[in-house]
Formats: structure tokens, sequence, C-alpha cells
């Protein structure tokens, strides 16, 4: 039965292209998600699914709910953009201006409105739920999962998986890990205000941005002298902004940043750091400054259990030579959020093509991922909800009563 | 004579305050003016001056006549504003967001205005001309003052004078000096190319913040240990862009800036050193960039005749208390070039006063003059005007034919 | 019979504090090795142990002949001491000034001269043979391994065993991992050359202190941003070394450092890095260098069969309690270079004891460790030979002849 | 009778270049000098020269009587060397190893030598007296004129005269200025303290040299962006010290430098921020520091009637072109404090020859000057105490009595 699963999800393929097309050249950011979650509302609709809207806010949340009893399964699959121009030369290129689809959203989308589809005309063999996350506001904390949670979208559920489509694998692949595979992911605005003057007086000013690159430098050596090198952490600056002409100096400086950690106490200590160097350059400049750090999200924490089930029934559907153990990366997931609720695991797709270009890392203008990988990400679910609302399902149904 | 001219000015006092403060409140940026030149020309029209539009492409100039032949003496008043933030809680705040007159040629304007009004009125007592230079674009490269040279606004002019309302002296006094006042002014622009990625995997991207960063740093150093420090000279970031988002890593910086030097060797060795730390940087960090360094105007060469000629006609008109020499500025003007064309000098007419906050460096936000500077600087052109026009062509007639 | 041992070195402490302490006072650099291989020797050698002296230089190796035929088994001590200045208040405190035995090779020695007695005195016992490494140089690359193993120090032995004391972990413990538990270590030297001056004209000069610090804050990026976050690295400098006056820009600056990585490629690219700033900011200087970039150790990269033949001994030996899997660490050991040869593991001895002062980082002035872990550590030891020279042996025997 | 003093003073040229090299090969230190001050003792009581010893410490003052009243004119010359290593290939190159005469104080000594076996041949001849200043100590604060006055070196003395060879002026020139000629000259060490360990586990340590750094790189920002650039102002870091090995990680630095300023703010103001950063960036890092900030000789001021005379006797002596005025250095010279008790002036004598290598910076290690400027620096010394104790006594002999 699976295989016939797969074969339907197949066919659907110019289906799933299309609506991760149509997404792609409307991307929006996180927050803001308006035209995405209708659309998404409107095709499960349309299939007969029953829908939940502005779950959490913006989230859509779908039940497909099987013939038989059984165990209740989440799938999840995040719709938001980022604010990057896209720079690709393709048809499908995102129409909004400075708005892009550059982490792959897009496709985890289309990927689970046609499981959607595949489970939907076979859930009558289905013992158990599936129940659909469409989450809105991966990328920016607070995140979407919160709310969604909040509002209820995991009740009942038994368990919850996701995937992320990756440019760092090549399609066809899968990549899992028990325990932690993604860091905490914090993150800050820092507003240092000097004093502004002409630029051929730097004495009677405090210049905003030579105190910040200042910051900027002594945060380095947070990196690489002060936090364990044995424990993998990265404090990037994101952006800067200040000043509007050559010949006046700035007095007011905006940065924003985020910071990855793994380890609790690393974590803490680099919020530490970081607000002592900016407290001890912004005094010895005469600078004052506002500093809000926000704690995003928590690292991800794969469940042993159900990481293990993934790969058996992924090397029962025949993949094995395509499954491959991942080293942990430094990126954060609110899915860490979802994982703190009820068991669950959170795997990678492999979706890099050198040859059509698809090997750009995440979050860069140019990126864009191999459309097949669509197919790999929902063969991998099909087979989850397979195990889960078949096959153990008549495993049990085997067992003798006792 | 001199004194009733003084007088004039004094009764146009109200009208001189109105102009300003429309002009204040109506700020325009370097070579986008529009409604400043417009209204000038008005003003100088409904005097009945000849007037000039467009001169080398926004200037107004005007040319007062007199009764009698003599010499012909330009007087210089620059009208553009800066891209600053207003930030004063006054009637009179700008109206433009993020467009200021934060440098006082909203007063310059309207003293030549009403020197004008006041000479057009006494013009058939003057042996000689006078030229009224309002030029735009004194804040930016190349500046208005080349084109309208070229556009032969000093055609047939024997000297030419020019003043800048400065909060650096308190209202009533000037400041003269011969020789190099004012320094040499270069502005740059660069943009740093990196490689854009997310803010998780620094080592897949080239981070054009920190290698800008760096950059600046560096040129730190060409300041505190390159450049002889007998030769005063300022390297200023004036602005810095980069980025969007806290967790994307940034592709490309661009800031811009700008250099202050008197000694041409220094000029040269500073645009020298810039731009060996940009190429020794950015190779480093296997990054590309565009750097466009653009000469600005000269030095301010005062002429030593008609600077002793200034203070001679200031003292014989009882100003004697109020002048005294004064340092150089490292601020640049483009005033230079007509130096660099006929003899000439440049003053400054003090216009702090603390007690109604005019007391803020040029190009702050909260900038503002002391109004009654205004008269002080409108009574020193008149003097000069005097004394070329009423007593030297007196002196000469009374001279003996040879 | 192994319980015997461990009493009879139990017995043997006072003799082993009284080793220890005597070399404690009587330190000697890497490769000016004199005293202390000489003492070795003669101690071995009143036990009427066969001993080889000079090995690769400066080794001593003592060979333990059993009484039956068996696998012969290395044990491994290190007793170079390092260039610090002992500023401890004790009275076994260094007697050489500037030299001290901050890392703990003091202990290894007596521990292994200790185990070398009770095994010697139960020789007639062994089914084969110990070979005691007593090893110069192991703080200061090439180390001594090398020439040792190039001497034949390895000849004939099947397995090594080695053990560091450390105040990371207390009194009583042992940490144990298969696989890759210590970094590569690498060292360099750089000199820049720049031109020397008065300190009053830094523009006549090239200030090599600066154009070094610029190097020091430059490589600071290659760690927090240069390389991957998930493949720890370190890049230290250890001295810096400039200049005799206040008022004299020297003309050159000497600064010596360390590099530790676990993965080969960031192990090439640091170094490459290294080189590229090193370029980068001379050039622009104008200053020449020279870089000495040694590759040292290798990582240390455990045997998993002869590290579970460790853990299983040890818990037959009672000790289960106290082993625990350690984390890798960033410190280099050129151990490294007996594993690249044959089997066998490194492991550590607990040695921290807050209660007398024992609690100090390695290489602090201030270092010291408990001195009963050296009977900790020695009954490790006395359990591996135990192990394989008489347990083995035994079962060995036991066997059918097939 | 100035030209047979001047013919005189050619014809001991050997001697002096004997004297010069002499002290050349044997320099000593800044209050360390011994064999200095009793060989010039030892020629000048060996000429029949009154002379004082121990003056202020190591002091050496000669007394030439003249035959008649008048004034008392002190010359002054100073006879430190440097802690510099002499690199140079030259048979009278310094014997002490890092000690050197590499700022001509040798040559000054031989100079006035010279001057005073003249002078007294003619004393029979001279109004007045001449004092002969040999200085101690003129390199290191406090610098011994300090104590040279207090021991009465000045009493009596109506006007002071010294100069100071340079290779900054072709041989053959001499320099003059009224007023500020040289900067105040104020000194500083810094001991950072931090917390040692071994260099793979920075995390544990307060690392000192990258603690140290930090300051120094936060430093430049003081002369670039916190000083008025009109205010020539230096500071130089002259020694960096720290850590013996590359693989331990240094507990503390020492560095040492300078400052340079004409202006007593600035001066005050660069003390003021060398606090604050060193303070700021200790606090950030956890170190702690000791500084010791002195200051130095304040600005060399000469006066302008001495400056005057100076001018004028070197016109009449047939020295016209080869005088000009100079600009200001930033060097400091404890001749300020003679010029803050009594009148006189501080001259530059040119001794740079391309020709003989000799064209390096003062300070440098192959420093060297033309030593046929020791004539040139003596025949202006005669020709002022001509125009002194000859010239302007006969011309007041010459006066009517009123």
């Amino acid at each position: 039965m699976l295989q016939t699963w797969h074969n339907e999800l197949e066919i659907l393929y110019p289906q799933l292209v299309k609506w991760r097309r149509h997404l792609h050249q409307n991307p929006e950011l996180s927050f803001q998600e308006v035209k995405t979650p209708a659309m998404i509302a409107q095709i499960l609709e349309s299939l007969g699914i029953e829908v939940r809207k502005g779950v959490g806010g913006r989230g859509v949340v779908g039940v497909i709910r099987g013939g038989r009893p059984g165990k209740t399964i989440a799938l999840r699959a995040d719709f938001d953009a980022l604010p990057i121009n896209d720079l690709k030369d393709v048809p499908y290129k995102s129409q909004v201006p400075g708005v892009m689809h550059a982490c792959g959203h897009d496709g985890h989308t289309a990927t689970l409105l046609g499981v959607a589809s595949v489970l939907n005309q076979n859930r009558s063999n289905l013992a158990g739920n599936v129940v659909l996350l469409h989450q809105h506001a991966e990328e920016q904390t607070p995140g979407g999962a919160v709310s969604m949670i909040e509002d209820g979208c995991l009740e009942g559920v038994d368990v919850v998986f996701g995937t992320h489509l990756t440019t760092s694998a090549p399609t066809g692949t899968y990549l899992y890990k028990e325990g932690l595979i993604m860091a905490a992911s914090d993150q800050f605005n820092l507003t240092v205000q000097g004093k502004g003057g002409h630029s051929s007086t730097p004495h009677e000013t405090i210049d905003a941005i030579t105190v910040t690159t200042q910051i900027i430098h002594h945060w380095q050596y947070i990196i690489s002298r002060k936090v364990d090198p044995q424990k993998p952490s990265v404090l990037s600056v994101g952006s800067f902004h200040a000043g509007l002409a050559p010949n006046v100096i700035a007095d007011t400086a905006e940065i924003s940043g985020s910071v990855r950690t793994y380890d609790a106490d690393v974590r803490d200590q680099i919020e530490r750091e970081i607000r002592k160097a900016v407290q001890a350059i912004c005094d010895d400049a005469g600078a004052s400054y506002t500093l809000d750090y926000k704690r995003g999200y928590p690292s991800v924490n794969n469940h042993p259990k159900e990481t293990k089930v993934f790969v058996q029934a992924m090397e029962k559907a025949g993949f094995t030579d395509r499954l491959s153990e991942m080293t942990p990366l430094m990126g954060g997931e609110d899915f860490a959020y979802y994982l703190e609720q009820i068991p669950g695991t959170f795997f990678f797709t492999g979706a890099r093509n050198e040859e059509i270009g698809a090997d750009m890392p995440h979050h860069h203008p140019m990126f864009d991922f191999d459309e097949t990988a669509m197919l790999d990400a929902g063969k991998a679910f099909l087979t989850l909800i397979h195990h889960y609302a078949v096959e153990s399902a008549e495993q049990k149904a085997a067992e003798p009563i006792s």
C-alpha cells in the first residue's frame, strides 16, 4: 500500500511544483502572512479536509480522520519567507521586492499539501488521524509554533514529525539524528546613541559608527577566546544601519544579530558577555545605548524512540542507502517547542543539485532547491503515516488479546 | 553713507527672519534644489534686480549695476540643506522629514537677499557692479561652484567675498585669516561584496559586515600612525548600511565617508592608504569591492591682499573689537574654487548664542544659529561693497590724473 | 594477585612523593633534560631493571622481562617541565627560576617508577614483558616520542598505554574515550620586521608593535567567523616581545602561539588563514616578516579495542564507579605517535583536590595536583599489566589446543 | 675675532671626532652614566676649567670666567644614550650590547668640549662668564635638567642656549623658531594581570596578550577620533612583553609608551582617555592592571628675544643662507625646564648626509650623523658667546654714560 501512496504523490508532482512556484512568487514575511495561509486553507478545503484557520494567529491546521481508531500523528510545514532580495533569474522569481522564500518553506508547504491530498483519498485505510500543521513565522522569534501550541494545535496529538529541505545534502538523501540537532537561537537589536556633528570635527562628536564597529570587533573575542571551544557557538551581526551622508558623523547606529548555542551555560555566558562589552565600549566613548536581547527558540532535541522509528520505517520502505546520521547544525527551529510537548523527530531532506544551480546556502539571495526533493520529503511523511496508521495498527490488531 | 546702509539693513531684519524661516521649513538637498532658487529669483526680480537663473544647473545670479564705472564685486551665499532629521522644537522646524538646514545656508541666503535689497536701492551711488552669487549644492561634491564658474558667473568679476555663519564663535564677532583656512575635502563610497548566508554558518559565507568593520578599524591607523601628526587630517565614515535581518549574514555592505586635509601630500597619502587597506582586507577575506573615491573641494586659500582689505574696511567701520584671527578649520568649502579664479577672501560671522540654544555644532540635528548674526554678516558685506564701490572710487577720483 | 600489587604500590607511596617532589624542585625544560633522565636511569638500575639511556636523545627505556612468554606491554611517562615561574608557596617549590613542573609530568614519572618497582619484584609471575617508556620533551614540538620511536623504543611492543594526571577531574576518577580525545597541536613563531624610530614621528617608521597587534586582532576572525563552529579549534598567542623603551618605536616584534584542531581540513584552513592575514597586514603596512609554522602532534586517536580492554579490566578490578567517558580535549599530546604505530589507549587520572589547593588549570603558575592520584594512576597501570600478563595469559593457557 | 675662534675649533676637529667616537663606543643609559661624566670632567679639568661634578646627581658643570665683567651665558649638552642595539657596521660601533648613542648626544658632548677648549684659551677676551652644562639623562623622565637646576646649575646664569644635531636637516643648516618648538612628552607603563593557563583552554584563562592588544587597538581611536585634529598629538607604544612559550597563555603583559602633545588640554584629555580605555577593557575581560602614567617634560618654548638674537648673530656671522625657520617637532626635550627658569633658545643643527649613510631617523638602530656637523653646532655656540661676551660688551662700553 505504501508504494501506491508514493506513486500517487508522484502523479501530483506537477501540482506540487505549481503550488511551490506560486508561493515562491508571492512570499510573505513572518507574522505578516495573509495570502499564504488563505491559499493553504483554500486548497485543503477544496480537498474536503477539515480546516481550522487563524490558529495561534496565522496558522492553518487540517485534520484527516482515519476510518479506524488509532494514534494521531502530526506533520508540520512552515510557510513564511525572509527579508532578502531574490536575485535568481528564473520565471518563478519573487515578485515582492525585498522578500524571498530563501529557506525552502515554500517547498515544505507544497509537500505537505501533496501529502494531505494523498492521505485524504486513502483516509478510509487509516487507523488514527493525521494532523496537518501549516505553521506561520518560523523565521522570526517568538515564532508561530508557540502560539499554535497555546491555541491547541497539539491537542490529542501523539507524535509529531517535521522535515527541512536542505541544499547541504544532495537530493535523494535523508539526514537524521537522536538528541540535539539544532541550536538555541537568540536575537538582539542594539541601538548606539552618540552625538552627531560635522565630519571634520570628530572630537566634538561621539561617532556612533566607530563606537559600534568597536563593539562588533570586541564581540569576536567572545567566540575566539571566552567560550569553551568544545561548545559550538556563533555570534553573527546581520544588519548595521547608521548615517545618511558621507560628511555628517552619525549620531545613531542600529545593528541586529543572532546567537546560536547548544549549551545552556554558554547561552547565558554569551548574552552576559555581549551586554558587558556594549556597556564597556559605550561607557568609554560616552555613548548611551539600548540593547534588546530576545531569547529565541531552544535547541531541537529529537526523541530517541521516534528517531529510531523513523530510521526503521524508512529502511523497511527501501531507503536504507539514502539515510545517514547528521552532525548537529547551528541553525535554530521552533519545531523545538513541539518536541518539548510531545515525542517526535525532525529530519532533513537533501535538495542540493549543482546541475540546476540548487547549491547555494540557505538565506542566500540566489538560494534555490531541487523541486524533486519535495517528493522525497513527501514520501518520508507518507512512510511515517503508513508505519503508525497502517502497519502498527495491523500489528496491534494481530496481537493476541491479553 | 555706510551707516545709512547698515540702518537700512536693520530695518529689513523682520523680513530676513521671515525669509530664513521659510527656507528653514522648506530645505532642499544638494542638487535637488527647485523651490529655493525659484524663491530667490522671485525675490530678486521683485526688487527689480537683473537675474540669471539655472546658472551652472541650479544657481541664481543677480547683478546690481552701479551709477558709475568701477570694480565688479561678487558676494556669495549658498542655499542647500542636509540629509539630517531636524530634531529642534521650534515653530520654523523643517517640514521635510530627513532634510534640514543644519549648516546655516538658509541664513546666508536671507542675508544676501537683504544686502541685495539695500544695495539695489542705493545703486545710483555705486561705482561698479555687485554680483550676487546664490549658489546651490555646497554640501555635496562636486559642488555648485564649479559649474556656476563654468557657466560664467565670475565673468567680469574682480573680487569675490563670502561668509559662513558659525556657532563656534559668539554672535557679534568676525573671524578672518590669510592663507589656508579650510581643508581639502574628499568623499568616498565603498561597497564590499561578500557572500550571504544563514547566520548560523558563517564559515560558508563571506560576512560583508565584519569585513567592513575590519576595514574601518584598519583605517584608524592611517590617522593614528601613518600620517605626520603635524599635518592635521581627518578620516570619518559617515554612513554604514548592510543587511536586513538579524539571522541572515549580509552579502553586501555600503559605507561612505569623507577625508579632510590641508597638505597635498597627505591628501594623496590618505587616499593611497585607504585603497591599500580595502584591498588587503578584502583580499584576505575573499570579498570583492568597489571603491569610488572622489576628490572634493581643494583647500580654501584666502588671498592676503583682500583679507587685509577686509580687516581694514571693518576696522574703519568701527568693528575693530569684534575682529579676530582664526585658526584653520578642517571643514571644506567649494568657495575654494572662486578663490582659484579671482582674488577674494572668506570670513566667518559668529552666530552662537547659548541663551537661545544656538550652540550646537554644525550638522547636528539640534543645530540652530542666532538670527541677529544675519545682520552682522550683512553689514560686513555692505562694508566691503562700500569700500570698493564708494570709498576707493572716491579716492581714485581724487587722485591726480597721471 | 592484583590486590597484592596495589598494596605493594601503596606501601611505596612515601617514596613516590619523595621522587615527585625532588623532580618538582628540579624541573628541566624540554630537550634540555639532563638530571631528570639520569635520576630515572639511576633508580631503575638500582632496582636491577635493564635500562637503555639516551633513547631518541634523552629518553630512558626500561624493560622488565617476565618469567614466561607473552605479550609486550609498554607504559609511558613523560618527564619535561615548562618555562613558567613557580608561584606556589610550598616547600617543594621549583628551585629553578622560570622553570616549573606545571603539567604534572613529575607525577607521571614518579608513578611509573613506583609501578616499575612493584612489577620488577613480581616479574617471575609475568607472562610477557613490560617496557617502561620514560619520555623527554612532551611539551615542545617535535616532541620526544618521534625520536624515541625512531630509536626503536616500540620494537617488539604489542600494546601501549599512557595516562595524564588532571586537575579537571577529582582525585579518584578515571576518564577514557574511544577515538579522538586530544587535538592536533601546531605551533608558530612570527617575526614582524618594521622600521624603528623616534616615538614622536610614527609616520617615519613602520611600527612593529601596532602591525603585530593588528595581525592578532585579525586572527580572532579566523575562529569567530571563518572556521566551521561545529569543529572545535583554538588559536592562542602565547608570547609577544617587542621594543625596549617607551619612547622608541620598535622595529621588530616576535610572537609565538599554538593552534589546536581535531579536523584535518580545519587544521589546513587555519594555517592558510594565519598566513594570509600576516601577508595582508604586513603588505599593507610595508613590513616584512618571517613566519615559521610548525605542524605539531597529530590528534590522539584511542584504539577502540584497547580502550574497551582498559574499561573492562578496570571494572573487573572494582573501579566501575570511578570510570567515566570523557569529552575530547583541545590539548595536544605526542602520545599520538605511539598510537599511530601500535594499538593502545591514553586515559586521564583525576588529581583535583580543592582542599589542598590542587585545582588550578594546567600550565598555571600556581598549578599543583593531589599526590595521592599517583597511586590511582599506578594502580591503573598495574591493572592493565595484570590483565595482559597474568589473566589473559592464564586464560590462554586454559584454552584447548585447537 | 669670531673668525679666529671658528678656525681654532676647526683645528680641534680630529679631537672632537676622537671624543665623540670614544663616547659612541661606550654609551651609558640615562641615570646610569658613570664613565661619561668622569671623562667630561677629566677633559675640562685637563683644560684647566673650573669643574663641579655630580651636579644634580650625575651632571658636570664647568665655568669659564672672562677677563671682564659681563653676562653669564650657559651652553648645554646632554650625554646619555638609549637602550637600542647598535646595528651599524662602523669601527666606532657601540661596544655595549643593547645600548647605543642613537640620538647624537655623543656629538653634543664632543661639541661642547671643543667649544669649551676654544673659549678657555680666549677667556681673557670675554666680558662675562660661560657656564658649560653637561647634562645627564635627557632621554628618560624626570630627566637630568630638573635636578641640575635644583642643584644650582643656573645660579647667576642670564641666558641659556642649546642645540640638537638632527638628521632631518642637511649638514650645514640651522633651524630655529620662536615659541613652541617641541612637544610635552609623557610616558607610561601598563601591566595587565590576567590569568594564565593552557593554550588549548582560553575560556579558563584571562588572556593577558589579547586583553592588551585590545587596549592598544582602542587607543588608536583617541588619536583618530577623540582629539582635535588641529592639535598635533602622538600616542606610541614602545614595548610589549608577555609570555614565554607558544603553548602557555600569558597571565601578565607589560607595555610602555609615550604621549606627545603641545596643548595642555589635549595632554590632559589623552591621559584621561588612556586611563578610561584601560579600565573599560580590563573590566570587561576581568583582568586587573597597574598603570603608571608619568608626566614628562613640558613643551620647549623658545623665548622670542633670544631667538631673534640667535638669528641676528648668525646672520652677522655670515650664516644667513644656512638659517631657516622650523616647524615644531613632536619630540620632547628637558631643555624646556631651563627655559622655564631663564631666557634662551634651543635650535637644531643639520647633520644629515646621505652619502655617508647619515640619514636614518633618530632612535633607529642604524642611526648615525655627519660628524662635521659638530663644527657647525660649535660655531653657532661660539657665535652666540661672541655676541654676548664680545660685541654686546663692546657696544655697551661704547655707550655714553647716562
